[in-house]
This record gives C-alpha cells, sequence and structure tokens, in this order.
C-alpha cells in the first residue's frame, strides 16, 4: 500500500527488528503469512490486532503487500479487539487468510494465522529483585548440608511466553522447586494465565510468581487462589509488588451492596465469540421475572445507558465487570456477585468471575 | 418480567397508547407479534428498537410477556440501531421471532417483524402554514375562470407514512397537482425518504413538500435535488422553515480541501447488513496504493483514532459522513468527495452521497 520514503516501513520485522517503548519489539511472522496466502491461493487476508497495536496495522499491512500478488485484498479489522477470546467473526468470514496478532490460539482452526507477538524484554533483571519477596530456600535441620527447595508456583502471559522455559530453569537453577501446569483448554501454553482465567496458577504451591506487565492480571490471579502470595515481577515497568486484593474487594462489595435494592435487572449476554455464557444468562432470567436479557458486542456505558434498569449483570467478559464497572450509570456486577445480591448466596462467597472454556 | 404497580405497564399500547413529548404515540402491534410467536412455536423472540426507543424496550417486552408462553425467551438488542439498514443480525440468527420496531421495511423476510410505529401527530395544521412558501394556485390568462394548479411533488418519512395519501388529498383539495413516486428499491412506500435515499422526491415538480421532522433528511433532499425548492413542514417541532443547502456545502468543500493534501487514505467498509457497499471500496483500494481498508460496523471517532491515516473515505451510511464528519480526527469524505481530492473528479462535481439497492 502505502510507498514510503525509506526502503523499509515502519512494520517491517524481516530485518532490523522495530523498537518501541520499554524497548519492546515484535516478529509479526511475515513469511508464515506470505506462505500461507501462496498455499491458499488466497484472494483476500484479513489482519486484527489488539487495541494497543492497532496503529502498526497500516505498516504491517504494507509489509504483507511487498511479499504477495498485488491482487490480493489486504483488510484491517477496525472492531476494538480485547483477546483472542475477541475474533473479528465477519472480517474473518470474508478473508481467506485471517491473522489475529497479539493473542495466543484460544481456539485452533485452518483458516486462523495466531501471531502471538512475543516480548523482546528481559524478564531475569526483575525476576532477581523478586526473589526478595519469595521464600527462600533453607536449611534441612535434619540435614544441615542439605537445602530445603521452597515450592513456587510461575505464571505469564502469552507475550512472555516464549521464555518460560528459561524462566522455570531459572528458578529452578536459584533452589527452586517450580510447579507449573497448564490450565485448562481456554489456555494455550504451560504456565499461561489470561485475565479471565488463571487456571494454571492451581498448583501444589503457597506462594505464585507472575511475570508480566499490568495490575488487573495479578489481582485476578490473588483474588482466584486467595490462599497464595502472588509475587508480581513486571519486566515491562521494571518494578516487583504484591499483589494486594483488599481494594478490589471494597469496591466489589460496594457494587453488589448498591445493586440489593434493584428491582429491575439488566442480564447481559455478550455476542463476541469467545465471550458468550448462554446458560448463565438463561438461568438468570428463568429465577427472576425481573430481568431482561440485553444482547451486544461491545458492553459500554453508553450502550447501557439506553435501558432504565437498577443493576446490570454481565455474562460476558469478567474484566468489563470488574475493571470498567464503575464507570457504568448503574452497579454492574459479574453472575457469582449477583447471587449474593439477590440473597441466593452468602456475602462471603464472593469470588473472581473467572471464564472456562473456548466455543 | 418487571411487574409494575399499575394495572398497565408503561409500554402497554393495547387499550390506551402512550404519551411523550410532542404528544406523540405508538402501537407496538403486540397482537402481531403474539400471533407469530404462537404460529411458529417460536422459543426466542429478540427485540430491536432504534436508539431514540431504545429506553421502551423493557417495557414492551412486559407486555409481550404477557401475552405469550412464559417459556419463551425474549431478547433485547443492545447494539446501537439507525434504521432498518441496521438489523442486529446476530439477535435475528439466535430469535425464531424477530420484530423490528421503528422502521419500515428495506426487505421483507419470513424471519422479520416490522414494526413502523406511525406517529400520531396531525400534520395538518403545519402544512396549512407551509402553503405560504408554496407557489399557490393561479389563473390561467387564457382562461380568467380556470385555475392553473402549480405542481408540487411530496414526500414524508417512514413516522408519517401512514397520512400520506391524507396528506395528498389535501393539497389537491387545494389546487395542486401532486406529484408523488416510489423511489426504488430501498424504499417500501410511495412518497418516502430516508436519510439516504431521495428517489422519491425525484418527480416533475419544481417545488417538493418534506413532512417530516428532523434538519438532516431535508438538507440531504435539497442537496440531491438542488434544482427544486424544498419546504419543510414539521409537525413535531411546528415549524415551516425552507432547506438551506449553502452552509452544508461550506462544510462539505472545507472538508474536500483539507483531505487534499492527504497520502495515506483509510477506506472504510461498513459490515452492517445494509450499509456495505463492497465494489466501491473495492474500486478505491484498486486506484490507490496509499489506501488502506477497514472493515467495521459501528464507525466512531474513537475507533479510527486507532489508525494514522490522513484522511478516510466512508463507503457506509453517508450521514456518519455529513453529520458527524466534524467529530472524526481526520476529514472523512463520500466516495464522491473522495474523487474530487484525490483528483479524478472537478470540483464542482460535489454532490450528496446517497444510498441504492438493499443487501
Amino acid at each position: 500500500m502505502s510507498q514510503q520514503s525509506s526502503d523499509r516501513s515502519e512494520g517491517d520485522l524481516r530485518n532490523t527488528g522495530m523498537s518501541l517503548k520499554h524497548d519492546r519489539e515484535w516478529d509479526y511472522e511475515l513469511e508464515r503469512i506470505e506462505e500461507a496466502v501462496e498455499e491458499r491461493d488466497a484472494e483476500t487476508v484479513g489482519l486484527q490486532f489488539p487495541e494497543g497495536l492497532k496503529r502498526r496495522g497500516p505498516a504491517v499491512a504494507d509489509d504483507i503487500r511487498e511479499l504477495i500478488d498485488a491482487d490480493v485484498t489486504v483488510m484491517l479489522s477496525g472492531q476494538p479487539c480485547y483477546g483472542a477470546c475477541d475474533l473479528d467473526t465477519f472480517l474473518m468470514k470474508r478473508s481467506d487468510v485471517f491473522v489475529h496478532f497479539g493473542h495466543s490460539p484460544m481456539k485452533e482452526s485452518e483458516k486462523i494465522i495466531y501471531v502471538p507477538l512475543f516480548s523482546n524484554v528481559d524478564p531475569f533483571p526483575i525476576m532477581e529483585e523478586s526473589l526478595e519477596e519469595l521464600s527462600a530456600p533453607t536449611e534441612d535441620a535434619a540435614d544441615p548440608d542439605e537445602p530445603v527447595d521452597p515450592d513456587v508456583g510461575l505464571v505469564t502471559t502469552a507475550q512472555h511466553m516464549n521464555r518460560f522455559d528459561e524462566m522455570r530453569e531459572w528458578l529452578e537453577e536459584r533452589g527452586y522447586s517450580v510447579h507449573v501446569r497448564r490450565g485448562d483448554e481456554r489456555l494455550t501454553h504451560e504456565g499461561q494465565v489470561l485475565g479471565c482465567n488463571y487456571a494454571s496458577a492451581d498448583v501444589d504451591a503457597d506462594q505464585v510468581l507472575y511475570v508480566g506487565g499490568g495490575k488487573f492480571h495479578p489481582l485476578g490471579l490473588a483474588m482466584e487462589h486467595p490462599e497464595k502470595t502472588v509475587v508480581i515481577a513486571d519486566p515491562v515497568n521494571n518494578v516487583v509488588t504484591l499483589a494486594d486484593t483488599e481494594q478490589f474487594l471494597k469496591q466489589r462489595y460496594a457494587s453488589v451492596h448498591k445493586a440489593m435494592d434493584a428491582e429491575k435487572w439488566g442480564v447481559i449476554y455478550c455476542t463476541k465469540i469467545g465471550q458468550g455464557r448462554w446458560e448463565q444468562a438463561e438461568a438468570i432470567l428463568e429465577d427472576n421475572d425481573d430481568a431482561y436479557l440485553i444482547t451486544m458486542d461491545e458492553v459500554t456505558p453508553d450502550r447501557l445507558r439506553n435501558f432504565a434498569m437498577d443493576a446490570f449483570v454481565n455474562t460476558g467478559c469478567p474484566r468489563i465487570t470488574t475493571d470498567d464497572g464503575p464507570q457504568f450509570h448503574k452497579p454492574m456486577l459479574t453472575p457469582g456477585e449477583y447471587e449474593i445480591a439477590v440473597g441466593n448466596e452468602p456475602l462471603d462467597s464472593l469470588s473472581f468471575d473467572t471464564f472456562h472454556g473456548t466455543w
């Protein structure tokens, strides 16, 4: 598409890689896309980027167009995208080759090429710092020459998954007994967590080391595993913290309390391919004559303002409820919180809403 | 669903009708919906309202639920909706009976019940006032006893379509020769205009009387038929005006001029069922190596801010371009305006972007 003045356009990573803030660079795996276009004799290629990377889309499209036949139509998804659960199904149907960037596969399909875009940040300096927060190896009282390897769970996000084996070895070399597991079918890799699924931290260790950026992933992790100490080693922002669920719980309980007087409930069913929980939505409707089912893809404050409900329960993406909840004009609860608000479950049953399965 | 304290809930129109500002009330045609649910042995009913009526949805759902079997699941579309071109295709697929309120059919289908929601506002007082702006019947110089019936075109919107025949007769009784026609297949009724289609005003008369609310419909009408005087009789706001395209044209030319220096063009293809013009989008891509195809359903400033383009050309709903254009961070043009900006067409070819056909 765009003919830029330099020989290589911004998204071109074939030789030099692309520098961003925090020294992140990504491999867009252009050859893999090129091969798929040729193999399938594709006439249309659809590209989908998550929000933070959308602005790179046109440059990546340029690079792909340089590699493939000029007759092939390259299309960019302009839909919001917040995960591998959030495929642009319209563009997917319209494309012979559909490339989803920035997430690991939630469900494999012949049509979809997932390009994970692994981070190139070195995780070990910040892991070194995080050791101060972990129980250190100790001597065995019975045999002082034999150290006791403390148990630690290790998890990370898709972005850093390419270094996961190295991370595990690095911890083992320092005397830790490292526990890892693959979560459920929603997760591609051993040790991987999503913003809505922490099943891979369900290991036999009282402490879990989370290597990754962001504050919401480890918060969900700590909420989902309240009996464990969650140490956060964030290699992007170069900081070590402990997950603290107190403020989060206060916010959630405040929403539940506000919703306790609600008469009319809006029950949101999300139509995004990987964010629908139909059975949960139906169960609430069957149980509550004052509940109204509302279907939508993007769940936004603007869209809900149209409905004169007293409270909402969101069966879609849990992160919208917990992270964006205060932006809605009425209390927005998870399905579990709804059960508390209407009196079906006790207050202390409040837990983090996680999402399992694919579609 | 909600059991309200009064016998009849807010949306119940079976006997009394519902009063709103401007004295508008609507017939939701509940019996027709009830019959369809029974005939089709439906398990799911989907309801879609345009933006201005969404807040009525839950009450209408209540009324429908009182009429049908309790096992039937009633669902409300939470997607934005701006016309019969904008069916919630997800909800439609998921519903045994799908009811689209507030617009006349763009395309009939066995599954869809269109409930037009005709206005009950009396159009004749404001039509009486509008006569001052129309050429009045005159005497024939050759035969002073014989008046000359002046030609006038008559158009209105779906909302007032139920009074169209009366309007025509009313004008004829006052000595006018009334010209009406059905537009193209995008339009259901004779004399009907849409915000994107004014083909029904293509009649043999120098003056057209538009009966209806809003300022954008008659503006599009005047732009599409620049050789005609367009008199606006607005029975909702009770005002008569003449459509004035000057300011509108200034705004459009300003956008075109701003876009003339653009190198990178974002070409928007709208994925809404009745708003896609694929051939137009493809033609631009083929003609311009610096054009990038972006697909989306809702075309909003937020979504486009993700793309570092110099200008956009919108092949979707023309009203987004003309009515919301200034809200976008870069110039947003219609396909015709794009041709001017890139030098393929002369400046004076600027015209209103209309939309034809269905899907």
